[in-house]
């Protein structure tokens, strides 16, 4: 055992609702954080610089690819979103636990460079309970809402790749599971 | 993910409390069953056959031993006692999660058959506290209190074979910290 904090990747299919569940394990428990993403896209309106984002400009995030400052990034829209290293590094440092709350390809890459990461799914209850959860907020278009059930059933797909899986039947029930994963990790043995 | 309970290896030094730490886990959660050894001495005074111990005889318990039916079994001052394997079996089989509170031999006989095992160590939070209970408890004479803390401290390096350690500073709070581990292991994929 040492006194260093753990990586934790907090992954799974759009509308199972791991950013809620990750919220909610914030409230919880001190000894938690969440990474906070770099991007070189403008802030939206109520976002604040280094609690939403890091908002910070191409060359800056060209820097930081170049000399190896994150652990992953990707391009959408013609913007740069990546998971700063060294922020993630400190904290662990402190003795401080990091959830990477990320997508599932982010996920990936995150599982490739950070094998030691305990990688956590968050899953729907089942397919007909995310269909009524993307038709219930009302912003989508039916063939948009297909179109995401479809990708979150390949989605589920990797879930064997993750150490952990656990069913978001219910926000306050799944984050108290999340959180006992991520206590015990405190007292493992040779981590 | 299987339905299947999962089996805990749970030891530590004498003095450590961890079966004051297991009747507390026990209490907590319905889904968590302790092994019931079984053994060749006669039982004592206001012990049931089947809640301490399985009462049999000599022959019986020969008879495990050749039909292979224990997961582990020693002999202390002319008895036998042992783990028999069928009765755990048939808990995990039921989706029971099973516990074997068993001293450090034990606990390497079982790591070594049942690899797949979760191996949790209840340490004293000192050598100074564990003295301390030692003496409090005033059945011991200082000599026996002496042997019993060298060989404490001989059996704390077994730890680190462990796959999470636990301090039991407070049998509550450990109960509670040994309870995640093993509801973390509810959610682990392809166990």
């Amino acid at each position: 055992m040492s006194n260093k904090g753990n990586l934790f990747v907090i992954s799974g299919p759009s509308g199972a609702g791991k950013g809620t569940v990750v919220k909610e394990i914030l409230k919880r428990d001190e000894k938690v954080m969440l990474s906070v993403s770099a991007t070189t896209r403008s802030p939206r309106e109520g976002e604040v610089d280094g609690r939403e984002y890091y908002f910070i400009s191409k060359e800056k995030f060209e820097d930081l690819i170049k000399s190896n400052g994150l652990l992953e990034y990707a391009g959408y829209c013609d913007n740069f979103y990546g998971t700063p290293k060294q922020a993630v590094e400190d904290n662990l440092e402190k003795g401080i636990d990091v959830i990477l709350e990320i997508d599932i390809q982010g996920g990936e890459s995150i599982r490739k460079v950070a094998p030691h990461a305990v990688s956590i799914f968050i899953a729907p209850p089942s397919m007909e309970e995310l269909r009524k959860r993307l038709v219930s907020r009302g912003t989508e278009a039916e063939n948009v809402i297909e179109k995401r059930l479809k990708k979150a059933e390949l989605e589920m797909q990797e879930s064997s790749k993750y150490d952990y899986l656990v069913v978001n039947n219910n926000v306050e029930q799944c984050a108290e599971n999340v959180l006992c994963i991520i206590k015990s990790e405190r007292f493992r043995v040779n981590k």
